[in-house]
């Protein structure tokens, strides 16, 4: 049996080689973590390496994502059907599953995308909030497991992790278990350059446990998380380390940080730790142990497997867990409304769609930073989330928007909830990076953003978003769903249910008219753009808006009427959407014709940047490019010239203009 | 002599009656505060309301700024020329400078625009750092103040908090005291439902002090203060409060916190307080006192003003504090460059730079958020500015971006230093919020912002900018620069410190070959885009590019003339710039002609979103508009197709298309 600094020489060597080969790369975190890592996934960590999908395994996540040869390697030893060598040996290289940072679509056994320091632990955190409530709705027998998370200074300093771990000690998350590399260097050198902190005293102000141990010493952090795994609290063990340890010349110092260490110290490095073979190779004996830490967990996933079985609630559970929902809640729904067109706010609208949700789809998991009678997240009969109450579907966050959209990433990654938050759309300023992440990953959640435009008022230019939707839409991968009406709501939050991936509603804090009052055979907003209305004059100009807009443009288009200028109003809830509609129906309702025979106007209370790819150059564009002011909603739109007359005035005027040019 | 409480109910009364006229606004916050701010600008506030721009004035940031009512009752009694009591009756109506936050735009005595939380705090941090690099510089004659933040369980909550209060621990800012309003109600309803937490213990492990005191005896509240001032370390004073005090049947909850009180509950709340006076009065005695609290300062401030025009530096201090920057060091450098173009990396030609600007400049901070050798931020001669050397010119923030920016807007606009600060250009989107806000207040700050696409290459698409350089544009009051060599480089950064407010420069980690070889007699990246290359045979195409890809566009362009196709090559490094210059400029540049007659296509190696602004709808765009991948550079240029011959081949293929359609 090779000893436990045997098997951590292995991840050693091949952090040294595969960072070596691609001369780039961070061997210094996985040298330094090496034994600890080797502790928790040859004594601890519950996981088949055969079957990465249990749904009841234990979670790691590596948050400081830069050491991603630690987990290439120890999904390889372990016997993970990738990466293979030869992927390990494509370390960062295009087309290889190990890439510079570990992503969960690249590989089985990655859990989420790190890198962006401080999200892998605030999304444990999500994680470890999945495993409570599902716990409390399945029970011990179907869902009993834990979150370990590996995390460095990084992970420590950043703001995320004051509202990660203020979260986690809230909801006493006692089954997470955050194992710190106190390895006491940052790029720039010493911690000490920028932190004088007592960080066991920091996180027990929190609410957590804290143990400290060597972390050089394989047995000694078992033992450690022995001691976590026993506490009803979140554990924060310090692993002290050496960064890069066993590069006898540059270990202890940021040049292993983020860097090949260069053949000679890879030289010294495999004499200091007796390994004498050539890159890329791996002992038999080494082999062997690690393959059988990667089995250890088959017999309990077996066990599992007949319990679920027995439990008559297998195919439910692997529904739950598949993430199917039922979308039968949207039709009766929208009878309702077109029976009895209310007009309200869509944060209001918002709020009666989820009662529709909440009570059709038992996985959603709601939520505010703080906000919640203004963002209207809370439906009737959603009891909170709490120790007392993990089964509960509400989370009060708390002012902490960055660590609730990454917790969400966390739940929504884990699986078996489908987590949705509120905030004002200003403040995904706030949380736009964890945003980013989930739109990376495909992390099937939804942003309920309210207030969003001047329409918020008073409250002024801290907290009016002008640029915010336009920058959000230009963001991959995130679905961004401006709805103008109640109908527009429910549609945009079935089309958001339906999405593999992240979707944000934008939504308004002022009421608005129903525009939407006919019943029709397919989700229209789904499309992302529509006609509401026809040109009924001859057709000149095409109005282009979207959410509390649509309402002025349809003012705008009577008025034009009324002088014998046919006008269109496209409602455009989602222009990502509509982007991806096919040719003929986009040019069917954007006519590419020159802005001379047909205007095209967009009317948006937000920047113009961007507009241009729905008006053409020369068409109009509404909006405001400045920041807001404090003053009530309707004062400000008249302000900004946002209203009907006004933009009337200005359409005619551009006609005008065309007329004679 | 009215009592303190008499004062503090002056307040009170001011901040419910201008709620009750705007039916809208935050009078808990104020009335629960009232007496500790009493006490603080009664008997400590250095200040004196006949010359807000005292630059040896303490200064006093409410980072609860939904408080606004607190500083604009404030700013009134004591004596500053606005608001006047008329535009305290049209708070959050348009025109009136009190605006539903404190906006330090509209108000002489509002030190910095507050709202969205965390952010105050954070920024007071920067002031604090900013009087102690001063006052090394200057001794303490001439810099020698104090910062008082009033902060709620918001700001306390907020990721950004443990970033700024970590930087204030580590540069021990002894000179900074935080009052906390600790009312154990948040807008969800009390505190418990989202934390469980020992703050006080929290900022003894960050290196603070603290204190705790009744915050409704502002006798106890003055002790504490004096208290707090004693100590070398930063301060927090928890002062326990009643949110609402005075209000007898709402104190005390959420009702009380955004919402007016009503007007039966107001009668109630002046029958409470002995507060008998119609709206908006305010009793002789009691105004009096408050004058005379609001003059104070007059002393010390005339007896500064002494010691400073005997000091022999007035003229010296003034220009510092009036932030005149000496730009003599453009045309030198530049001559350098042009006698020997460098092939270098923007980032190192931004190091270059800024080892002129750092030699003529004395007021630049710079600094980095732990990526100092990969922002190539400091330059040679730069000493740290550490709690032993508060002279020194370079802060190592740590791994806290969001908090380095937010302290940069601090240090701005308390004056006499210019900061400069680094991460990579995707990490934009945890400092964003604090972007915004600076650009809001005009905050003269530089945003060193590297690796700017993916040309980083290895790291992945976690750090490869997409979307950012398009959002950032999109950003009222934020200039973003894009050079494309050495030279550009060296202009856009005498751009942005001759801007009055933020500046971003995205800057490239690979080299990049010298473009600008001749000697100018402008600065032609400020003026945003110019004509780097014309067409040598008939002109057909416009190439526009930016950055690190306006070297790929003259290959285009040299493969397009081969063909006897003539093509301009504009370089863009700052639209925002260009956007803003004449028509003509604009005109000539990029001709208001069909795409058949000469095609403009731009090429930046991020989202394409928002180029049709230049192309048009029918020109081309090239860029990515997906996530990046995990490769060395040229591999992925090469993949998402942006090279040379691949978007020759595009241009051709385009070309085509036109000439048959």
């Amino acid at each position: 049996m090779p000893t436990q600094r045997r098997l951590a020489n292995a991840i050693r060597a091949l952090a040294m080689d595969a960072v070596e080969a691609a001369n780039s790369g961070h061997p210094g975190m996985p040298m330094g973590m090496a034994d600890a890592a080797t502790a928790l996934f040859t004594k601890h960590l519950k996981f088949d390496a055969a079957d990465p999908h249990w749904p009841d395994r234990d979670r790691f996540v590596l948050s400081a994502g830069h050491g991603s040869m630690l987990i290439y390697a120890l999904l390889h030893l372990t016997g993970y059907a990738r990466p293979t060598m030869e992927d390990i040996k494509n370390f960062r290289q295009l087309g290889s599953p190990c890439a510079g940072h570990p992503e969960n679509f690249e590989l089985e056994g990655i859990e989420t995308t790190t890198g962006p320091l401080g999200q892998g632990l605030a999304a444990a955190v999500g994680m470890a909030i999945a495993e409570r409530h599902l716990n409390a709705v399945y029970g011990d027998e179907l869902v009993d497991h834990r979150t370990f998370v590996i995390a460095g200074d990084g992970c420590l300093m950043e703001g995320i992790n004051h509202e990660a771990i203020g979260l986690a000690g809230h909801l006493r998350l006692s089954k997470l278990v955050v194992m710190w590399d106190d390895n006491k260097i940052t790029i720039d050198g010493s911690t000490d350059l920028s932190r004088k902190e007592d960080v066991l005293a920091r996180y027990e102000a929190m609410g957590w446990h804290t143990i400290e141990c060597d972390g050089l010493d394989s047995g000694k952090v078992s033992k450690a998380i022995d001691e976590a795994v026993a506490d009803t609290r979140p554990s924060l063990i310090r692993c002290k380390t050496i960064i890069g340890y066993g590069a006898p010349n540059k270990q202890g110092t940021a040049a292993t940080h983020g860097a090949a260490l260069g053949a000679d110290e890879v030289a010294a490095a495999r004499k200091e730790l007796g390994w004498d073979l050539p890159p890329f190779e791996i002992p038999d004996d080494v082999a062997k142990s690690w393959r059988e830490a990667g089995a250890r967990g088959s017999k309990a996933r077996a066990e599992w497997q007949r319990r679920l079985d027995a439990s008559g609630k297998a195919d439910e559970f692997k529904h739950r867990i598949a993430g199917k929902l039922d979308h039968g809640w949207l039709a009766p729904y929208l009878d309702t409304l077109i029976a009895n067109p209310p007009k309200v706010a869509t944060r209001k609208a918002s709020e009666m769609a989820l009662e529709a949700i909440n009570a059709a789809i038992p996985a959603t998991i709601g939520g505010s930073a703080d906000l919640t009678g203004s963002n209207n997240t809370k439906t009737k009969g959603l009891e909170p989330l709490t120790t007392d109450n993990y089964g509960g579907r509400y989370i009060y966050y708390g002012i902490r928007e960055f660590g609730m959209a990454a917790a969400m990433n966390g739940m929504a990654l884990h699986g078996g909830v489908l987590p949705y938050g509120g905030t004002f759309l200003v403040f995904s300023d706030y949380s736009r990076a964890a945003i980013r992440l989930g739109a990376l990953q495909g992390a099937k959640v939804v942003h309920v953003m309210t207030h969003d435009s001047i329409g918020l008022g008073e409250d002024g230019p801290t907290h009016q978003p002008i640029e915010h939707l336009q920058s959000l839409r230009a963001m991959p991968g995130l679905m961004v769903y401006r709805p103008a009406d109640a109908v527009e709501t429910a549609e945009c939050w079935a089309a958001a249910l339906a999405n593999d991936g992240p979707s944000l509603l934008a939504l308004s804090r002022q009421n608005l008219s129903p525009l939407r009052t006919r019943a029709e055979s397919e989700n229209l907003s789904a499309k992302g753009a529509y006609r509401l209305k026809s040109a009924e004059a001859p057709r000149k100009v095409i109005l282009i808006a979207t959410g509390s807009e649509v309402e002025i443009a349809m003012g705008v288009a009577a008025n034009l009427e009324k002088q014998g200028i046919g006008a269109d109003v496209v409602s455009m809830p989602c222009t990502e959407a509509f982007d991806a509609q096919p040719a003929g129906y986009r040019e069917e309702l954007l006519p590419d014709v020159s802005n001379r025979e047909i205007l095209r106007v967009s009317i948006e209370a937000g920047t113009t940047f961007g507009w241009e790819r729905y008006t053409g150059l020369h068409g109009l564009r509404i909006g405001i490019d400045r920041f807001g002011a404090s003053a009530p909603a309707v004062d400000l739109y008249e302000h900004f010239g946002l209203t009907a007359p006004k933009i009337t005035e200005r359409v005619l005027a551009h006609l005008k203009i065309r007329e004679t040019a």
